[in-house]
């Protein structure tokens, strides 16, 4: 029986386990891929090194969580609940039993839909604006998607790309200051109401084709960014807590879920971020948490010495 | 003119300031003291290694912002605004207009009002629980006080010591599930209602005399620790900025102040926390809606190349 069970191998699973060692806890942190978060990409023909603020530090974590022996690489298939005790069933190494649990298996962007996407990913079409943004100097740049990051990332770009065009099939999202004052923009064009139909290239982005009402533009373009938003990988909690109707998971600004002992942090959760830095806070509140969870629930056992 | 001054020296100022240096803003960092969280300290009499989680994220941070040569050591003695800029006045650096302001000045300690309490700090008498909880095995302790912190204190201690006293003078917050479960752990006593009326000691803290109703009781202690709650560094903005009835700055789940270009981070805004991991969280946060605002009021100048 575990104290506590950490689910992913992002930075707020690492923030948090990096918590718990500290509080001297009987814990497990079980991930599938660790520490995707944190690489960074490289855009074929972009050279040029990327600042990724925080990802030293989650080295940092990873390596304090790795040496201390408390991981396992696994899928969790499911996770129910037993008069106060949860089970956290894996793949390969049977259930767990567990007094608390921290949910922080993150996010998936959600993948352009069109027959050359999968071919030029990599070659000009890239998921993750906001770390190429100062590659794109005097280039033609296209960014797919209404999100806050979408129009973040086409802010970024305008400050060193020639053009940047945002394709926003989705116009009810453009109602905010940020979208407005891109508007101002000289080097900014917003295609209101545009869907893409076809990314243009064989080896490397040429083009896009967008369409609106039947009327077909052609835009040329040295690089283009998705941003459609994150599907949320809850699915193992989905039916324990409550989450919004996109599936993340609900969140007080304790990280605790509407169940107890169960807590959740970074971008699988309703919180705002999607930052490694902001996914450390997170992850540590999360611990902090089922750290006063535990501490009401059964005495822990006394601390040991430190190595 | 700054894009962004970030006022504050603890890990939610190094955080906020990361994020800028990736972004490339034209700002700076003015504190009057650096990196004083995360410092772990040493109780008098205790030896043994602590672990403060997050402590080696923070250093890596306040290297990169210090190497970057965007910090100035200053006091901030008033800030104003006035038609959309802000003014930052100095002891010794002059007034200086920036567009965007993150307010991350931390928050003092509410120091233990009684005769002996100087002379006895460090030698017995501390303030902070939880980096200290695993070096009192078998020892007696007393935590006065009812915060959150006080009361996961108290906890902690109950891991290791052979008897925690809580004196508790606010009976007020006992009404929680953690209080109710410390009183029934057999090492634990809460003194409701009791007063400290004497730190006994000479070189080291020996005892504590509390009282309730002119009633006395002496309790002998190995070492004890005021947790009676933190003063916020907020004076500066008061004026500017909706606070609490304590003073800590009101923020948002995007760490905005009431005051548009106003943000703030860590212990001196009314987010839960007082961890170094979640100061780094909160001041990433506040630096991403800081630069969302910048991107909204004016160009910014273009990326240059990375170091």
């Amino acid at each position: 029986m575990y104290d506590l069970i950490i689910i992913g191998g992002g930075p707020a699973a690492a923030a948090a386990a990096v918590y718990a060692l500290g509080k001297q806890l009987h814990f497990l942190v079980i991930y599938a891929e660790l520490g995707k978060a944190g690489r960074t990409q490289q855009l074929a023909g972009e050279p040029g090194t990327e600042f990724l603020a925080g990802a030293d530090a989650v080295r940092v974590f990873e390596r304090q969580v790795v040496q201390a022996d408390k991981t396992l690489r696994d899928y969790v298939t499911e996770v129910s609940q037993d008069s106060g005790v949860l089970r956290v069933a894996t793949q390969q190494h049977g259930t767990m039993s567990t007094t608390a649990l921290i949910v922080a298996t993150g996010a998936t962007p959600i993948a352009l839909d069109l027959p050359n996407a999968k071919n030029l990913l990599g070659h000009g079409l890239g998921y993750s604006i906001t770390t190429h943004a100062q590659l794109m100097d005097g280039k033609h740049v296209a960014v797919i998607g209404t999100t806050i990051r979408a129009l973040r990332g086409v802010a970024e770009l305008s400050r060193n790309a020639a053009q940047v065009y945002l394709v926003a099939p989705d116009t009810v999202r453009l109602a905010t200051p940020l979208a407005a004052a891109l508007e101002q923009r000289p080097n900014v064009e917003i295609l209101s109401g545009y869907e893409v139909e076809e990314l243009v290239g064989a080896r490397n982005i040429e083009a896009l084709v967008v369409t609106r009402a039947g009327q077909a533009r052609r835009l040329s373009v040295d690089a283009a960014f998705a941003d459609l938003g994150l599907l949320p990988n809850s699915g193992i909690v989905r039916a324990l807590v409550q989450t919004d109707q996109d599936g993340f998971i609900w969140v007080d600004e304790r990280n605790a879920t509407s169940t107890p002992g169960i807590f959740a942090a970074g971008d699988v959760t309703t919180s705002f971020g999607e930052q490694i830095m902001i996914a450390i806070g997170d992850g540590a509140r999360a611990a902090i948490s089922a750290y006063d969870y535990l501490l009401t629930t059964h005495p822990l056992a006394p601390f040991g010495p430190i190595d």
